[in-house]
């Protein structure tokens, strides 16, 4: 029995801190323990009491001759480490500390930690709400949410650090009607975390559906690998992430920073994933009470069948914004359907008009005819008040469970005006059923399989994370210097420092050229004068290098000119911004987008975990919007040099990546995407 | 008495078709009416039965001696001319015609609505559901979902021209709990329309919200009208329109055709009317439900009050996105609530801890402490599960409701899990009750006033609709010279037609200068070489043109070239689009935004009903994301001059809206902005 086992299915628990009052943090377990009939041994700690609500207790658990897998730890703070460290002594598996207060002193969790490690034991907490596992009737939790309402088992496995967010989900979720296999939150996450829970449930063949909900977490990379092992078990992960605030942004280092943003980092993340994001509590619940009834839909294409023609516009407009396909039915089906109502019409959404409620079975029909011609995923039955009257639903309840029948393998959603009794009818028969069009939709897509990555990043050869690069990379001439040693392309250029060996310098890089001042003190060149481009011969690249060493004086005195960069001037391409960033949460993230002096107002950047390989930098480059424009060419000039931008962005990923403890991010902005070739025109390293 | 009176309150109604069958269509109405007590006096109509439904019938209208204020015609549609007409000579002031098949001959509506005009008879349908006043107990309906749900009255008022999603509304509003006053659905429009409707019950004084949810509508001027009415009139207005694809856009004649589109068009007016989008029919419910209880928000400053941190920040990410502001407690209130609960944290969101537990009382104190210190015009009160304890709740109901007391002014929504009995005593007790912390704030948020424009388009003193401007208008220069004339700023340019008149218009114009192609044949000029710029002597100028011939030639072998342009070159500024649409639903409208090759990319457009004055047209460019740029300069440029801008904008939309009749759409793509003085690059006219 591993760690993790023994948190989630203990065949033994103790108590410690056990209390009489059901109401308390120390009776709330007992008390549910038993509400739930667990079939293990109870084994209720308190120092002064024979029984604790009617269990035989304990003074302490050294008493205790048999084995123990789990201990929960419901003493005061200050006790914490000392029945922790026995319980650890005892050869228990697993810990719970329920208790707020420790974790205060880091050195009693650091303590505490040592000690669990190296007996093998997994600590669940601090301050973390416990968890329960329906299936077995484990109830090591103290939730107050478990007052309003007792979870039926099912497939749906909860994993929150919050307690509060995981149990309000659940009040939210149980009121839906859904059941449960697990309900886990972690707390303050010394040991066991989000990560850990999610992987352990990927295995679990009672879960099947996997809600997380988060404002954040401490190793991203956990999280996504946990994630992705629970997508390739089959398991539908369902996901939702608070905390969309910039303020993350506002902290970043560099501009591809301030674009990539804490958030979109985890957004791209679970994108790369295939993982719906919800966007609020409803949403989650609607999406796994969706994918708890009848099959989960195979792909995204869907059937709407509606009775009225504004709702099958409103559906059109909530599949499209939630990413759903509608495609068309056939001419032959379309042809048949009018011949089943003559008023009916729309290939998808199909409008079966109002008059059908003249024969109602001609809804199935209709929607029968829609599901023969062709393969749909999931179909939304629209019926409005049909099921209000007695004699309409009589007429199209037995047609439509004998359509729900002869197509098992579509998702049915009911989406209608109905009473309890017949919702749980219609969920008996297959139908997920909802009140609002709009949920409905947003439920199918979300349950409704995404594209992945097959790897969420793509390791390197050359992965030694102690890599550093030499040099101050204070400028701009040093930064491209020490990145052009590792193979990124750059524009031809030299650095000089007075007007000869500037000449000598251009003739070779070759006319026109661009010249920009070389300082440590200018981070903003363009403001201080600090670039001239266009200069066509020697004559204005002297001009230019005299009238720029006076402006630049001008604007910041104190500043350090080091000398100028001669380099060549390219012409036409795209701007295109190419950058990295080290995320908090995620480590080296790439990011790439429209660049130039309208990036941010262009806003279109996409971000994934660094390194990525060529395939992945060109299907991120592909994402943007500015692609298409790469692709075809500006206004009739020839398309850019994908495969060499792609290649820039791979390298760059790499170094990011292989640099990771050294560099924070690296700015090249713009990067221009020629017909032949891509060359980075300015390069920005933070470190450390 | 009105012809709307008639139709909404009338004293006498005859019901022409009036079945015994209280499931027909022309047995419904009576049935409804009697089940609701409408005092007025009921006059079925039947050839063959003396009494109807217990009611006494005649067997036409021309039997009845006294007065008929509206006559609902339930008839087949071949008949409903006649027995319209019939109604019409009897004296009614009001018609409904609920016949489906009447319509479908076009000299039959017409007949009827000049017959109906000519007496002053307002008509309501065909192919309507009918109405409802639940004031006054008149149900002029046969809508099924009546037959589910009975309505209690209440201040909600609903106008939607379909009636399936009129009823649909209604049937989830009702289970919400909502008091309807009027209910009204226009079906087909010959007369009486949406617009109409609103415009009736602004001036209702039962009625205090109004919700209408719509495909499209045809007038939009009048509808925009009706809706400031109703605004203007102090109620709150709850909109829905649903078909947002982007299909009307496709088929647009311009540019800024491509770039406004139908749904932004109405997008557009509803902000500038300052009232709030619903983006399904959820989200309409929910708020029209929380306008019903207790104050509605006097302004967009709300303040949270969590006992989950988790909750709180979800809650500041809701706010945000629905546009309310959080702002934060002062210094001192801050310093209270740690005082009262040393856990407590956060400015608002205000996160009192879960250790609230201990003494529920806090949670109240702590709102108190907050609302005392500022003024907010909502508070949401998340509560978890606190009132699925009894013992909890009790400790906290008594003080929240005195608390709710002291700040009669302030909107109270309470997020929590609760059963229905302290649903409806919260209620009772003035706070709206959500389950997903994300309804409830964007329900607040649609309920908060909106800024809008104290006009929504602004006359212009030369407003003759017939006036035309004259010339064919084919091609760039022509455009130009027409647009010119009427006030429009240009680069000072010439039209030419061989090498020497070329170099004396460039020497007029100043050098540089860009060379145009001009060409009735040819759309797209840069694409087939027909546009050359920085052109600096007259020997370049020379050169371009004669290359310029042959490759245009080369690529438009059948193109008539009519000679060229030379402009000057103007350097530096701000590409921006400005430009014009002839909108099928509102007429002319203006369009600004970001212009030049990435104007579709960028797509940072705003639209607004023409004509707009210097103000609007100010206030409409500084709603776009590049005006911040604009006004700072781009990379240490000086500022754009905004106010040549703006009279550019005003003058242009001055022009689409005296051309109406001929203008489709103006397009001048780009427009450059320049510190002093702002001069359209381009110009494309489109007429019918």
């Amino acid at each position: 029995m591993t760690g993790l086992d023994a948190l989630f299915r203990p065949r033994s628990v103790a108590i410690i801190g056990a209390s009489s009052d059901p109401n308390k943090v120390g009776g709330r377990p007992l008390h549910f323990l038993q509400k739930a009939g667990y079939q293990g041994r109870l084994l209720p700690i308190n120092p002064s009491a024979a029984e604790v609500q009617g269990v035989r207790a304990h003074r302490s658990l050294s008493e205790i001759q048999e084995p123990v897998d789990q201990a929960i730890i419901a003493v005061a703070g200050r006790q914490v480490l000392e029945v922790a460290s026995e319980s650890i002594a005892h050869g228990v598996k697993a810990l719970q500390i329920f208790s707020a207060g420790f974790g205060d002193d880091a050195n009693d969790t650091r303590l505490l930690l040592e000690r669990a490690r190296a007996a093998g034991v997994r600590v669940l907490g601090p301050n973390n709400l416990g968890l329960f596992n329906a299936v077995d009737g484990f109830f090591g939790t103290f939730a107050t949410a478990l007052d309003g309402a007792w979870p039926s088992r099912g497939s749906v496995g909860v994993v929150t650090q919050s307690g509060a967010f995981g149990s309000y989900f659940f009040g939210m979720a149980q009121r839906r009607g859904l059941g449960f296999s697990h309900f886990v939150t972690t707390g303050n996450e010394s040991d066991v975390d989000v990560a850990d829970c999610i992987a352990y449930l990927a295995n679990d063949a009672d879960t099947q559906v996997i809600v997380t909900a988060m404002e954040g977490c401490r190793d991203g990379r956990k999280l996504a690998s946990a994630l992705a092992a629970a997508r390739s078990a089959g398991k539908l992960v369902l996901a939702m992430k608070v905390g969309v605030s910039p303020e993350g942004a506002l902290a970043a280092a560099t501009h591809t920073g301030s674009l990539s943003g804490e958030d979109r980092v985890f957004d791209a993340v679970l994108r790369d994933l295939g993982i719906a994001r919800a966007q609020s509590l409803a949403q989650l619940v609607e999406a796994a009470y969706l994918a708890t009834i009848g099959p989960r839909p195979l792909d995204r294409s869907a059937l709407v069948v509606t009775t009225s023609g504004g709702i099958g516009v409103l559906s059109a407009d909530a599949a499209q914004s939630a990413g759903l396909e509608l495609p068309h039915i056939s001419n032959g089906a379309h042809a048949r359907v009018k011949a089943i109502a003559c008023l009916a019409d729309g290939r998808n959404p199909v409008d079966t008009s109002a008059g059908i409620i003249g024969d109602l079975s001609a809804y199935a029909q209709i929607t029968e005819v829609a599901l023969e011609g062709q393969r749909y995923a999931s179909v939304v039955c629209y019926m409005a008040h049909i099921a209000r009257n007695p004699s309409h639903w009589a007429q199209l309840r037995e047609p439509l469970y004998a359509l729900r029948r002869r197509f098992p393998a579509v998702h049915f959603a009911a989406v209608l005006l109905s009473d309890q009794g017949t919702t749980k009818d219609l969920e008996a028969h297959g139908f997920s059923v909802f009140e609002d069009p709009t949920s409905a939709i947003q439920a199918i897509a979300a349950c409704s399989p995404l594209p992945a990555l097959s790897e969420l990043f793509t390791p390197t050869a050359d992965d030694t994370p102690g890599q550093t690069i030499d040099g101050p990379l204070r400028t701009e001439a040093e930064c491209k210097q020490a990145l052009a040693a590792l193979g990124i392309p750059f524009a031809p250029e030299r650095v000089v420092t007075d007007l000869d060996t500037a000449v000598v310098a251009a003739d070779e890089v070759g006319f026109p050229v661009v010249l920009k001042i070389v300082s440590p003190d200018i981070a903003h060149k363009t403001e201080v004068g600090g670039v001239r481009v266009g200069l066509n011969n020697s004559s204005e690249l002297r001009a230019a290098m005299v009238e720029m060493k006076e402006t630049v004086h001008r604007h910041v005195p104190t500043a350090r000119i080091e000398g100028f960069i001669v380099a060549r001037q390219l012409m036409g391409g795209a701007e295109i911004l190419v950058g990295t960033q080290r995320d908090p949460v995620f480590g080296p993230v790439v990011t790439v987008g429209a660049g130039g002096v309208l990036a941010e107002l262009l806003d279109d950047v996409q971000v994934r975990l660094a390194p990525v390989d060529l395939a992945s930098a060109r299907d991120l480059l592909a994402r943007t919007r500015i692609a298409a424009r790469l692709c075809e060419g500006f206004r009739g000039s020839v398309p850019a040099d994908l495969d060499a931008l792609a290649q820039l962005v791979a390298r760059i990923s790499q170094v990011a990546w292989t640099h990771r403890d050294q560099i924070a991010g690296i700015d090249l902005n713009p990067v221009l995407a020629l017909p032949s070739g891509a060359f980075a025109l300015d390069a920005l390293i933070a470190k450390d």
